[in-house]
């Protein structure tokens, strides 16, 4: 950490400081520019508070140099997690596709999309039974019932399955499932960050509307310092000025994380953009820019059912999607391994 | 609602989409522009689903006229929510001062910081107990102990407290503060707006980092709806590309809300800039454009303690700034009058 | 165009508001709703100015249902656009590569870097003249002369040559250069844009730190209103509150300018993130998603360079990204052409 | 400025990097941590290129210590600027009211704004002839006829002038024009600010839509470093998600650039809300923040003119307005002079 004092410092409050500072167990540098006076401080700084230093009348800046994770640190970890669900892994250069509606809504639905998916090349199954809604007003999703439903679909199918959870007081229904959602509402929910990881789940992270890369790495840090280690991370898409998609994917994540940390990166073009027609091309990009894997809405659409979500792939879509995925997925593979 | 429809679209599922409308007791009138059919929907459209309209084939945008939000809206509640706090009242044209310190830390702190703070004028006494923090590694607050000694503090000088909820299960701790805050974090924290809502203290709801304000007032409908009207909207700053101050204040939701909603609108100048010199300016800046209240996070400063919160104001520079604001504030109110 | 009116507009305001509107050609459908008024303006509304109306004391809100851009708009004009630059083709199923140093310094490094990108499957050479930096202070290209070093890179390799313009003053020096940049900072130079709408050299547009993609699109319509059709637009990042990369690329703006334009779409990976790390990715995302083209940089590294620019490419690791981008998009592009 | 190195960075490269920054007449000061080299440089590193530094191998992260801006820099200039036009200044503690119409239509109009903005106050007449509009097909303006109608406004009422600039050779026109303005589409049109910075006129230099302070720092000193001192910033409202407003007013500009700058700091509520009913409060938030001046849009409104812009105050509410502006100036004035 290196702190820059303002021009002229008082001299009783820079001794207090570096006091202080000492009393912590850090070295200081003492190096003098044309203008500032700057500290260098050497040793664990990753539990001093930045903000508490900033705060001193004789400083002006304080830069951190080391991350401040740890456990989700590559530096510290420079394997791949790799993460078993079910009978299939994510990370470590397989291609995860989880594929399902936005809500579990009848027992034919999620069986009849489970099936179509899986036969496209899906390996989990995702399905919402616990709905963020902005409208106290709106469809809040079936609850329990839905993850009842989502077993029944895996057990017809096999494939693990991936829901949402939305309060620590829901965690007994997820016992039976196989990776636990936090939505991006719920990123810096610490307390429920606390909880799943006291468990042992696979926990998946979506990245919070308006979260920098840091803040969601430490979300992962909530759960993987109290001891859960299977932390996946998904990009949905951020806020910005842009209003035309609903959020603007962000496909520099990829291979920013894959620097900064070890666990897996999973990307979801339907939340990200909100309209169907755009989450073909965008799975396709994320896939060869790196992803570890794909969180894709697919609806079912029977005759009686006058729309489907905005966002949701029809299954024979979905079908045409894959079979550009595997085999883009399957070349870079090759080529990484080659190169 | 209008719903604008692609070019030529199919008359089959036009007939669909028609029908379905009128079953939710909808009226359609139909509307033929030079290129696109227009659909306005007459009736009661805050439950229809505006993502599931949009999703449609042969659907090209949907546009709400009306608002989402209902118990929220000044359109139907025209008269300012004036809630009744200890022996105070926040909104309806009375200026609240909210102020004490970030966390509590010990008793002889916050008693000092509140005794100062009454005597500049703040009527309300603030202070952390449940600190939401990015680091899992950083200090989290006093937690119960902390709403014992805000408790004494009151006792102590009459000051009315508030103070941050972090999790539903924390409710029973909560029964006797004055009101509970609703951090930026959570405000689209679901399940804790909703257990708020059926409980009767007055509830503070901070913006969320880059919340629209329709997404806030929806949070506010969320408690509102569950029969709990006293809730106050606190704006701390909203994420943009500007990094020199930790979030931009956003001072236009004191104009926007004052028309969109009666509730009352809060100002917290501390969190948004994250820089104590600032915080007067734009404390002044709040009650010149209308605010009903600050939100002013001050910091007492023994000869031991080396530091204080880098957006602190120490009790001296508060007592100098609630000169001229309260002043401000009584010149503005009597023009109000007069005009 | 839509007019959603105020609740009980004034009667002498609705009548001189529809009477103007009349008088503009238009024909006026109105629709009561349970709250509001709304009228439906049906004719030719792309150049009444929505501000103008919005402004009036009895409308609440005005909607557009038409794009405002004509000429750029694929409704318009289905087919996609292909611009012939020196023996290749921009746009129409072609990848085009554009490759070469951020800025022009030596005769022997423009030759160098043009020679390898071109052996490595470049198609256009490119190279800043006329530098925009944010500085005073800085660097600000060779100018003049560096337009003369790229015309003999071309005379060496063939490679038709793209660089940027800043100033309406200088287009008489790029007379012979083969398609003229315009930078992000100068998107909404409206006097630049009019003057190369009146010259026939295709033009590439790039992207605004802030632009809307209806924005960028004005833009384009701006060169193509005084009849240069030959417009190439070029996302380069957009600004958001996330500052680990220097800006966010947005992935999605190819499938969305696919569906809004018929022009053709490049992605620059290389000032979108200002870290050469991240440009292979996001290069292979780029070319999954389907853009028509890439602008890399490229910089080649004699002994005695002590540095290479942060963002730019060994000629090596382009020609090993070339190896996997070309097999890419020739698969894509035959699956494209089966399905 | 700080340069942290790599873990284990190249000894080879690292002397190449320290030889070369000591050509540049800098010292350096290397400091050892526990997992990186820092080095600190010391002397005049303002030319120094911070992303050629970046871009190196061994470099993981540079740091810049003081600002890059020199002319503009508060720290070299600790007095206020203030800058005589026409029988009035700006800055140094005077309240400057730049008022009028958005664009100049006729005589009658500028005439009849001036005298009215005059009679309430207002120290400067502003005006649009040359528009910046989104679309080809928008008014562009009167050009040169509405800078002669602006002249006639002053010649009646006394009132300096200030008026758009949109390219550089538009500036023969202006000789007659107190003070130039740069629109915030043109904040980084760097060849204008040269040309600018070449004569004496006041340059005002609205901040780029998405623009840091840093940035908007840097075009005032483009204009400064080529001689002219006499700049304005205006705070113009900055691209958010937000999209109730046109722009996100940041009101925290104004104590962040007194602090940064010696120049005077504008601020216009009206372009930032583009929303008439929201520029009163925001005006009156401005000056109670410490802006020294404010930009605000007045429209007459006789009987047969069928609407005003919708970001335009009547000429009896901005009348209403100074009279509440004019003394809160004055008394928070009262209190600096005291306190």
């Amino acid at each position: 950490m290196i702190v820059i004092l303002k021009q002229n410092p008082n001299e009783g409050q820079l001794e207090n400081l570096v006091n202080w500072l000492k009393d912590k167990g850090l070295q200081i540098h003492r190096s003098e520019g044309l203008s500032h006076i700057i500290l260098g401080l050497v040793g664990d700084t990753s539990k001093l508070d930045i903000d508490l230093i900033s705060a001193l009348d004789i400083v002006e800046d304080v830069k951190r140099v080391q991350e401040p994770y740890k456990n989700a640190n590559r530096k510290f970890h420079p394997e791949d997690t790799v993460i078993p669900v079910g009978n299939t892994v994510i990370g470590g250069g397989t291609l995860t596709v989880m594929a399902g509606p936005c809500s579990v809504e009848t027992e034919e639905q999620i069986i009849t999309v489970a099936k179509a998916v899986k036969a496209s090349g899906a390996t989990i199954l995702r399905g919402g039974a616990f709905k963020p809604r902005t409208s106290p007003y709106a469809f809040q999703g079936l609850g329990e019932k839905g993850i009842e439903l989502l077993k029944l679909a895996r057990k017809e199918t096999g494939l693990p399955i991936v829901t949402e959870i939305m309060d620590a007081s829901q965690l007994p229904l997820f016992e039976d499932v196989d990776v636990i959602q936090v939505g991006a509402r719920n990123m810096q929910n610490f307390n429920l960050l606390k909880v799943l990881g006291k468990q042992k789940k696979p926990v998946m992270i979506k990245r919070g509307m308006s979260s920098s890369y840091e803040e969601w790495l430490m979300s992962a840090e909530y759960v993987m310092s109290e001891g859960n280690e299977n932390v996946i991370l998904c990009e949905r898409g951020i806020r910005t000025f842009e209003t035309y998609t609903r959020n603007t994917l962000d496909i520099s994540a990829i291979p920013v994380l894959k620097q900064l940390t070890h666990l897996p990166v999973v990307i979801d073009p339907s939340h990200a953009t909100g309209k169907a027609a755009l989450v073909p091309p965008l799975a396709l990009a994320a896939v060869a820019g790196g992803a570890d894997g794909l969180l894709i809405e697919v609806h079912n659409d029977p005759a009686n059912a006058w729309c489907d979500g905005p966002q949701s792939l029809r299954p024979e879509v979905f079908d045409a999607l894959m079979k550009k995925i595997l085999p883009v997925h399957e070349f870079l593979k090759e080529q990484e391994a080659e190169g």
